[in-house]
């Protein structure tokens, strides 16, 4: 595969191409480009997203998430086979804002999923190497739109949790799936705080052997739990289930609850309004990150906020007077008179 | 009590005097000062909190919040009489970002918490009438220094919940209480997604009469969800208890888990470092405040949003391409090479 640099002028049309007609190599070389961080191909990466943007949207994107350790690798590689057995074409990719993962994971990933990586009805992609938080979830979107150019039927988005993380992927896809285990005491492991809520369904994890009853027990608390929040408006209620990816049991299941949840939203209309509200929310969110960066970033407020931070913490400055000094530094410039029409 | 428009240049010494006397009178003005918008007052009114800031931060801060009808005023009165009757002196906020409260709600806190009302060693203030919420939060904190400087010994600040206004509270305050009350079916009413969370304390209001079982019933289910959340950072374990307001039961318990709670955060020191870490949040959310406003309101921005919007939903641009558009309209001046040493 070459590197983003070899990336030619003239190729956008080749990739495209490629991309269009199911090529692995092609669709590995595109989201290499998209990744890429340099102006020239960031030109480039935004000629062949739009090209490919009338052949996207049409996979199911279910997010995975849960903590090292609960088995996502496992699930999806279960999950991954259970498609690919029935016909489908399965994109696995991660995002991992949190730390920059090396080469070394792209081994990882694909060891930890061996039958999934061998299968040419799947393709397996590890989280690009960290920038900005925002910039690896806006390229992570953008690889899966590269997916579903190249015809991926089911995209799995493995996030490793980090609060963050939870928040972007969740934004990203159609379904959430939480991934839990019991932990050797009572209770779960792994529980973070808010992410529970964003999940369409919650799956305890290694439910064999003998886990089982320990794995019934934890499924019956979250079950108690979830009880005790509101429902969610779009009329879906959350399922907590026990599935063991290692020994295949109740993937099948899992799998049946993505469907009745497509069916339902798909028949409401959800599914449509809430991508439209992805894309709407994305803008937004790459808004806010440009001009947060701008500011901070700008050489004067570089220069003189530990100042301000030290004024505020000592109580020698009031905080809104603070904010306003510094907020002086990056008006922007007003428009031209009769520059715009 | 005089309009803002009726502080006078040099009043600014009377008002200080007045607020470190503890007279109300002075108080109420000075938080009128401080709630108006108007450009000379932000200026006496920040002069005016530089010179009483070293006379703040004495209190101990406590959020309220639940649904309406969940019985925060009811509380908020008992509590209250319970630390008047120690000799204590209170005072009681409100902050409601999402409604403009009406000068009619002032009769109703007041009504609502008579007895309290009465008391000179309470002062009772409604909410600020809302502006933006960063606005209303930012001199909500001020107004709380205000009343610390006048000599209250306990703040409450009632939130009337949005999820937006707990978040807002509860990086203002020490402890921060959830109200929840049984419904008239199983399950707790008015649990926010994430709220729950945010409580150093849940309060299930209104166990009296035949509601004891239930109420009790409500605590040991909230109990077993708390047991699924990881435990916070700061070794403090969220407590559940069952009140009655209307009957004054529970209301001393209650204040001995605050109680508790600030002498464990006094020995950690976790008491000063939060509150320092509330003040730099604080200065951070008015800076993300301000440049999200001057860009949201810049008139080119404003002019080419919606079709950037369209643009994006229909799939002709790419979310990026339109960010990177969007955010070309309001690029910071360079500042002038030389202009700075």
């Amino acid at each position: 595969m070459p590197e983003p640099g070899g990336v030619r002028a003239d190729s956008v049309d080749e990739l495209s191409g490629g991309v269009l007609a199911g090529e692995r190599a092609a669709l590995a070389q595109a989201i290499t480009l998209v990744e890429s961080s340099a102006e020239g191909h960031r030109q480039q990466a935004s000629a062949l997203l739009h090209r490919l943007r009338p052949h996207g949207g049409n996979a199911i994107r279910v997010g995975i998430t849960g903590v090292p350790g609960a088995g996502k690798s496992t699930l999806v590689e279960a999950l991954g086979m259970h498609l690919v057995g029935q016909g489908k074409r399965v994109a696995v990719l991660a995002i991992d804002p949190s730390s920059s993962r090396s080469g070394g994971s792209i081994l990882g990933d694909k060891t930890r999923m061996s039958s999934l990586a061998r299968s040419p009805q799947a393709f397996i992609r590890p989280s690009p190497s960290a920038g900005t938080p925002g910039g690896v979830a806006s390229r992570t979107r953008e690889c899966m739109l590269l997916c579903e150019a190249a015809g991926h039927d089911v995209i799995f988005l493995e996030t490793v949790g980090s609060g963050q993380g939870e928040i972007a992927a969740r934004s990203m896809v159609d379904f959430f799936l939480l991934l839990l285990v019991t932990g050797t005491g009572d209770g779960l492991q792994g529980m973070k705080k808010g992410v529970m809520e964003l999940a369409d369904a919650i799956a305890v994890n290694k439910a064999d052997g003998a886990n089982q009853a320990a794995a019934r027990a934890a499924r019956a608390d979250m079950e108690g739990a979830l009880r005790l929040l509101s429902s969610s408006e779009s009329g879906w209620r959350q399922r907590v289930v026990t599935c063991s990816a290692l020994e295949g049991v109740g993937i099948a299941e899992l799998w049946s609850i993505i469907l009745e949840f497509r069916r339902g939203a798909q028949a409401s209309g959800a599914w449509h309004t809430t991508r439209q509200e992805q894309r709407l929310a994305w803008l937004h969110a790459l808004l806010e990150e440009g001009i947060r960066d701008a500011f901070y970033t700008n050489s004067e407020v570089q220069e003189a906020l530990p100042q301000y931070e030290r004024a505020v913490l000592s109580g020698e400055v009031n905080v809104s007077d603070a904010a306003g000094e510094l907020l002086n530094f990056t008006r922007y410039p007003e428009p031209s008179p009769g520059g715009r029409e």
